[in-house]
């Protein structure tokens, strides 16, 4: 039986949901339901452990010249002291390109088929060693490490599949055409082919590597294009076994496993825009920093570029029936991994003059004060704190709380000041709660842009109008990939759905209870819009792969032409 | 009956082609065929006679500051004496942005319904009044500009429309979603909009303005965006007349004309930067020059570009069994329209040995000269001339076509000299027969670009392998858009359509008989493949419509929730 045949069912299912966007999974959603979980968990560790013992992750592709590594878990703060292979960067262009050409000529079935198999080696095999390899990296939680890089992320995988095919599929692979020309039949044999457009380079970030990298693989893979990996040097470990793994199921399957590989790199002699200007890039995938991603956006040409950076996520606060319901709803997810994703909320724009109740109107600054006091029953018990805040995946961002709390004192109202909190598994973990801070919008500079890590905004808007307009005006000029609302006036919320699909912002309503607000489920949620400077890698719709290959024919008459000449 | 139901049967029909690429077109393909042909034909005449009569050309649109024009036509050499509105360009683009409301909200089909309404007022009304604009500016010959500027454009737009659709009836309007998080039910409903990216800017080239333009309109507006279309200032007539037709519809139709506005100038104040630089520039549509086009690519970000360049078209030539026939075709495809078709054959590649036939091998001198006689056949009786060549569009060919003259006399052998010829109709004609140089791969910095015009090159290659890796290496290289091969041994035949279909050129094989070689047939042929650097519009395929709109969705609550906090 293909690989085709063997996933066709789940493939199936997936682009029914991908079609009806319905809740749809065929992952357990926590890690407890993983078959048979303990067993499953205790390999996972081991696997990773062995890793650190190891201390030299192999992968035999080509061009090595060196081995490097600066990984550093935000768990312990110690080097996890694993170095990784640093290939000659030609040498893995030259062997992508090599790699290529049989892989291009594979039908679309068989490239689909043998990557729904990677993403079941990556569940069955890979799960719990990359649960691992993500807490002591990013510093995810254990639970989040499982479920927003595990299984949410091979379904955007499956979904980025999805969308592959049905590009693919729009393409007939042949048509017999007969026209009339003056006094002669032309009968021409048609053939075309889905040409990949040249590898790919997929840039995966520190805090969240396989959450985007995975499906951007999956969708450069899927049209034909080998890929470079390049992780960022903090968070390497996950891609390194991503990599391999790939490698093996290709390999395996009869094609060369260079089409996928790893380029490494250190903080302090970057390859990045080398990749980029690499004249055999043909495709970059990257989330990153602003700085970085509108450089890429700016530089890519020719190569076709899919970013995500970042933006400025905004929550309005107009009216709700019950307000503590939805500061409960807001204070978790602006917890949730230290506000370290790309969905955290991170401004809130409320009117001056407070916000309308079932209770009556609740004064602006006490508002500030029991979400201020919601974050604070969240992280002031370790425990808890754990399981939301996690960990800081970086020192600067530490550096960053610092220098925003300073200004804060200057500019603003100091609603929480972050500290270290003492998670209770890993004493030595990097953590800080929240910053919380209270402005007016004199103070635009300080949050029109990505503040990352647990930095939020309290902003004092004229009136629930100013609110929204501010709000919206942020997200579509400097970037926003979600939004959030709570307001009891139907018109209202008919307003702001419009201005926020004109801003490009994936917009929340009124939600309240278990559901974090920028939960994101795939097969129904869309991811960024391309349609706000926050980038335009859309995770997962058309546009997402329709880029990524291009359509070329060739014609020739069916029989040898009787026709004559009609000039 | 709504305008989507009105042409429904006739979109189904082309929904049909673009999947089976079978031939099909809802018109005649000659002129003689139109309905009342005669009476058409007349009408056509007088209305383009009335626009020279009355020399403004009234269009209502807003901020209007200015009267120019400049079109000389290529068939008299005389002014048109036309002059256009030049608006304010902030006038244009606000205005556009009001437009844009009501119509980006109105549902898909609606707007498709109201395109095809276009398209049928283009044929019904203004077919023959748009053939006479084009011969007049762009210098096609009658028969040229009813069928490539007139019917196969209109074909082109409705396949635009087809993938429009296709990609936008890919998303789901609504979806319910729940699942179980920890104890609780949370029950969404979800929202998705189509939101179109923001004002299009779409240039039209001198010498094919509909083909291109009327595509790049149909995919823009379909997707929600308003466009400003810029013509090149040589050819405004049959823009203009275009503009004014789909602001008649827009209209009709309920919306605001403003969705579609013309943008001129001149060629000594060019405006083409400052509309892709303005901050409102979402899509940017470019036919025209590789240096123009490259800057665009370079420069349009953050807006996205679909763009039409040129390079030089290849052909290979290692065997025939019938050489005559052969060259006949190649002849004619090299003449029509003086090669000034982004589609003409300009790099013909032979090996230094000859060419294989049935009769044996002729050699490399004696092919030549018969290709050089056959084109002078068809060039050397004005009658025959006037069909084929028709006119040369700029006076700058003929600067070009002086230098390229003497380049080869230096650096080739020139196997034809350019000569202009008298129009049998238009004495005043602006003509010219080709150049046909003869050289070396030495003399690779001549032909390894678009020579724009009717000028063409033998090129001496090693064998056969080198005459098909030079012509497929300069594809990749410099761009191409078409390739066309003859050869009779099936192992040649498939290793050439590896290698345009790397190098991302349409290839036509053996084609011989009353179909010029380029001839490409909307629903089945692919144009642009992006695979190369002639560009990345595709004319048409998904990737041609998925980057002009973005997917936003809003969810909510279906009821209050009655989950509590898993935390």
């Amino acid at each position: 039986m293909s690989l085709f045949a063997k996933h066709k069912e789940r493939f199936e299912l997936a682009q029914e949901a991908c079609a009806k966007r319905h809740c749809w999974s065929p992952y357990p959603d926590m890690p407890d339901k993983y078959p048979e979980a303990a067993l499953a968990k205790k390999a996972g560790q081991a696997a990773f452990e062995d890793h650190l013992a190891r201390s030299k992750f192999e992968i035999d592709q080509p061009g090595i010249e060196n081995w490097i590594g600066e990984e550093i878990s935000p768990y312990t703060q110690k080097a996890l002291g694993i170095v990784y292979p640093q290939s000659d960067i030609d040498a893995l262009f030259q062997s992508a390109e090599v790699a290529m050409d049989s892989w291009a000529q594979a039908p679309y079935q068989v490239r689909i088929g043998i990557l729904m198999e990677v993403i079941e080696t990556l569940y069955t095999d890979h799960l719990f060693e990359v649960l691992h390899s993500v807490m002591h990296t990013a510093g995810q939680s254990y639970n989040m490490a499982y479920a927003g890089s595990g299984v949410n992320a091979l379904d955007r995988s499956i979904e980025a599949l999805v969308y592959a095919e049905q590009a693919m599929k729009s393409v007939t692979p042949s048509a017999l055409w007969s026209r009339r020309f003056g006094s002669s039949d032309i009968q021409l044999q048609k053939t075309y082919r889905i040409v990949p457009k040249g590898t790919a380079v997929c840039f995966s970030c520190a805090s969240f590597p396989t959450w985007n990298a995975w499906p951007s693989m999956m969708a450069s893979l899927a049209t034909g294009n080998p890929v470079i990996v390049k992780p960022h040097p903090a968070t390497v470990l996950p891609m390194a076994i991503t990599v391999k793994a790939f490698r093996a199921v290709l390999k395996a399957s009869g094609f060369d496993p260079n089409l996928v590989t790893l380029a490494i790199d250190t903080t302090t002699e970057p390859i990045g825009k080398v990749l980029i200007k690499h004249p055999k890039t043909a495709i970059v995938d990257f989330t990153g920093s602003v700085k970085f991603g509108q450089w890429v956006e700016q530089n890519a040409h020719p190569a076709v570029a899919f970013t995500e950076t970042a933006g400025c996520n905004t929550v309005v606060l107009e009216s709700a029936d019950d307000l503590d319901a939805a500061l409960r709803n807001l204070a978790t997810t602006m917890c949730l991994f230290s506000a370290q994703m790309c969905t955290s909320p991170q401004n809130i724009y409320i009117p001056q003059s407070g916000v309308q109740t079932l209770a009556g109107t609740v004064p602006f600054d006490e508002v500030a004060q029991r979400l201020a006091n919601a974050v604070e029953a969240l992280t002031s018990d370790p425990k808890k704190a754990a399981m939301i805040l996690a960990t800081i995946q970086s020192s600067q961002t530490l550096a960053l709380l610092k220098d925003m709390t300073a200004q804060a004192s200057k500019r603003g109202k100091l609603l929480l000041t972050p500290k270290p909190y003492a998670h209770p598994d890993f004493s030595d973990a990097r953590t800080s709660t929240l910053l919380m801070m209270q402005v007016t919008t004199k103070e635009h500079d300080l949050y029109s842009q990505e503040r990352f890590g647990p930095i939020s905004f309290l902003i004092r808007c004229q009136d629930a109008n100013d609110a929204l307009t501010q709000a919206t005006q942020d997200a579509k000029n400097h970037g926003g990939l979600t939004a959030f609302l709570y307001s009891t006036c139907e018109e209202f919320i008919a307003q702001a759905e419009t201005a926020y699909a004109r801003a490009g912002a994936q917009l929340t309503i009124n939600l309240v209870g278990a559901m974090p607000l920028n939960f994101a489920a795939a097969y129904s949620d869309y991811h960024v819009t391309g349609l706000n400077p926050a980038g335009n890698a859309t995770l997962t719709n058309l546009a997402f792969v329709t880029g990524r290959f291009g359509i070329v024919q060739s014609r020739r008459p069916v029989a040898p032409s009787l026709a004559t000449p009609s000039a």
